[in-house]
């Protein structure tokens, strides 16, 4: 991996519709080139998908927590977490706790309903995010800039 | 918002370099009519950013870690996050803690190396992903599965 | 909601017994018009009840405590709060607990009793008030002060 | 304390505001002897205030949270509550914290400024509420209900 | 309570087989008189007991414990304590836990075997005592001295 | 150390004022060779003191709690533990904390002014104790009984 | 033991197969007499093996972790730690958990699989091991040094 | 790595000074392909030394705790920990704390006050070793038993 599939790499992190025609001409090399350095980085599995970011608000969303749990079915558990809606990302981890997870309601309400939902698999302590000071920062530091 | 919204959304969410004729086909709706319909999700803010999702471990960072930190300082500490590339994600949390973050590192070496660089802020509990069970679930249910 | 109101709200939350003849005195204003604005926060849900406030002490209880208790039986437990002359407040909370309720009984060994009914539930943290700096502080800051 | 008492302590806490000619009625006693208990049991310290309840939503303060602090310079501490409008009440506790103190801010945002202005005196470990299960349950139980 | 009688509590709680003929040398008082005044500190509840204390090393116990006790079952519990000749003391207490005890053991593993049959109880958090920097000051301060 | 030394502890340890005639009696034993073994028993430090335990209520304190303290200044705590009249024992102990007291006031007010003057010194824990199972239970199993 | 023992087990702590006639050189003592010690040092219990030291990474297992463990049922822990080939080291320890082990696997994957094998023993706190400062420093201080 | 090579590993691991030839008659091969066997183990880095181990009770050291350790100053805590024989094992760890050590110290009271000698580093948990329930188990599973 070079600079020019690092300058790739942030182009399609800020804009994942970029078109090749303009990261063609932003780093100087021809279309089929591009196209052909997108293939292999995600042929690779650098890239591993691209995604159009909701903003949870602007759906109705407005409570995002993370929720430590502890739980002594981590399967079960697992299995439930992959069907709750709530429930946008599920990590196992080290430490006291199993589990953490990013999980998006509608209210403070509906959250301890959720909460009320996850009891029959253990334990849970709750972080409310009160504001988000950034996300998704870019893996790849871009020499150039 | 109505169904077709939430069917555009879930495209995008799953393949955010979904071409729009795709989409028309899709969902049985004109290009045209795609297009205006992607452009109001975009104004509304609902759609917030289109991004390239990167495998850390492809690009030699095997140590994703969740840091909890206690700072008395927040205002500095949000500034050396920002600057910080390990740091992925930073939230602002209720609980013990102040601020909840994502850090990717290389080796848990050099985690430990970033730790450190914390240490003029505050303290931080460190809590390993052991595994990943699923991340970057859609906000949106599709009414149509 | 303008000065006035607010200076209304704060007279009344000083003295909910206040009598109109002086509030229209302290506030320079008729007393069908004062009649009329007291009305109205009552109607738009702003002032939600008038109560006469008694002194724990007074009553021959002489011990106040903050009670954290985790359950995995959240409705239950509610239910049981409802019923429980020793619980004064119940609230649902983030963190490690699920509830968070103010108890108010005659002295600690009829607290530590209380404590024992609550053990079908699940566990408690107690946290006993040596005193009290202030309670009750208005919401509404007056602006004429 | 008789039953009469409590009766009139019970009317009071459920509307601070009760005519003394409605208690009369409800309790089938004298309007004078009805003014003299009153009357004496705000002499014995029994009853302290009368106050009007607000509503912090419709006042636009959507964010409720109990938040426990450890300090070291506890004198402080408490005349920065005093000066605070953002805390409502606050207790001197047992436990690993000096003090619990409730606060009502606008939002989760506003919260976080308000927890960055507490950070000279010390530590905070910050629950908020989710819901209110209930508040204010009278201290008298009505022997006639 | 006077200085003579605090004079005497602090006698006895040094020596508590202090002689009376001494104790009325040393207060200049007539032994009548000092007898008599023992007498009603012992009828006034103020002297509890008279205890010869034991060095728990000399007796072979080389292991000092407190142990924090968290149960559903406190009766229960505080009748296993009462029975369990390895308890010396037994609190109900406010915080996390419902009890401390004060666990006295021949060495670290006989207290494991201790610990071991309280599990069928609760939880136990064993706090080992390092040193005893001093025990059993008098709670009468002499104003002699 | 046999029986007889066992008897003779567990009848000291529960009246440490019983004459010698009455231990004779008890333990069919003569006078002085009861005598000489009490004076065998205290020269071997198996007896470390005789006390009298006093009511700490019946002095006007009426709050005990076991305060957990951490600070980074050992010696310096256990000279202001010393010096201490509120701190009756005071034990450096394993776990998170440095040291354990038992802590006897007045009040709870009274308390949270002795916990202000430990604040220069680094952090506390303070449990109260809600009442108390029991005390003192003898280090010595009685054979006999 | 003298300075000679401590020069012994030092040279033995460092290369526990270096022949006695080299230890006889170094320490200017005939070989029978350095074979003589060492075997008093075995009979005496000093010395309790001697062991080849193994890389966990060049054996494939990168992971290296200790686990805090709470079970209410002890003897049956140590025995399926006895039986768990991840388990290297285990400890009876004070404090809130029962156990410490020290564990060791391939990924941190494996690691959650052999704590989900926990599981139904109880609850643990998992602490990764993110670089090793130093391991099996010499309990004998080398006098000579 | 193959199975003899796993048996030459398990020999050595439980016995560091077992001779080539009890190995070859063991395991069926040649002296010289078993010394060739070991040459490569230990030019590989599978095997990293060879200890003898010693008793820490026979050489007068009768605690052995775990202590973890919170500190700002990482750098200077490890050169702390290198320079100080009470610390055998020094690991930088995930989760609240920077480091866990493993210290062997005469008594609880010199435990003590090495803990002291930390103090100006941070703070300590400190957790005993009540009983070792198994130490150094092989990483290697042999295959023949």
């Amino acid at each position: 991996m070079d600079q020019i599939d690092s300058k790739i790499l942030n182009l399609m992190h800020e804009n994942a519709r970029i078109p090749i025609s303009e990261m063609s001409r932003l780093i100087a090399m021809s279309q089929p080139a591009v196209t052909e350095r997108v293939r292999k980085l995600e042929e690779q599995g650098i890239i591993t998908a691209y995604r159009a970011q909701l903003s949870p608000s602007k759906l109705g969303k407005n409570t995002t927590a993370f929720v430590l749990f502890k739980t002594g079915s981590c399967n079960d558990f697992a299995a439930f977490g992959e069907a709750s809606p709530e429930i946008i990302d599920l990590y196992r981890i080290s430490g006291e706790y199993n589990f953490l997870m990013k999980v998006v309601t509608e209210t403070t309400q509906t959250l301890a309903a959720f909460l009320d939902s996850c009891n029959v698999y253990g334990f849970s302590t709750t972080l409310i995010v009160l504001s988000t000071a950034f996300e998704d920062k870019s893996l790849v530091i871009d020499q150039h800039s």
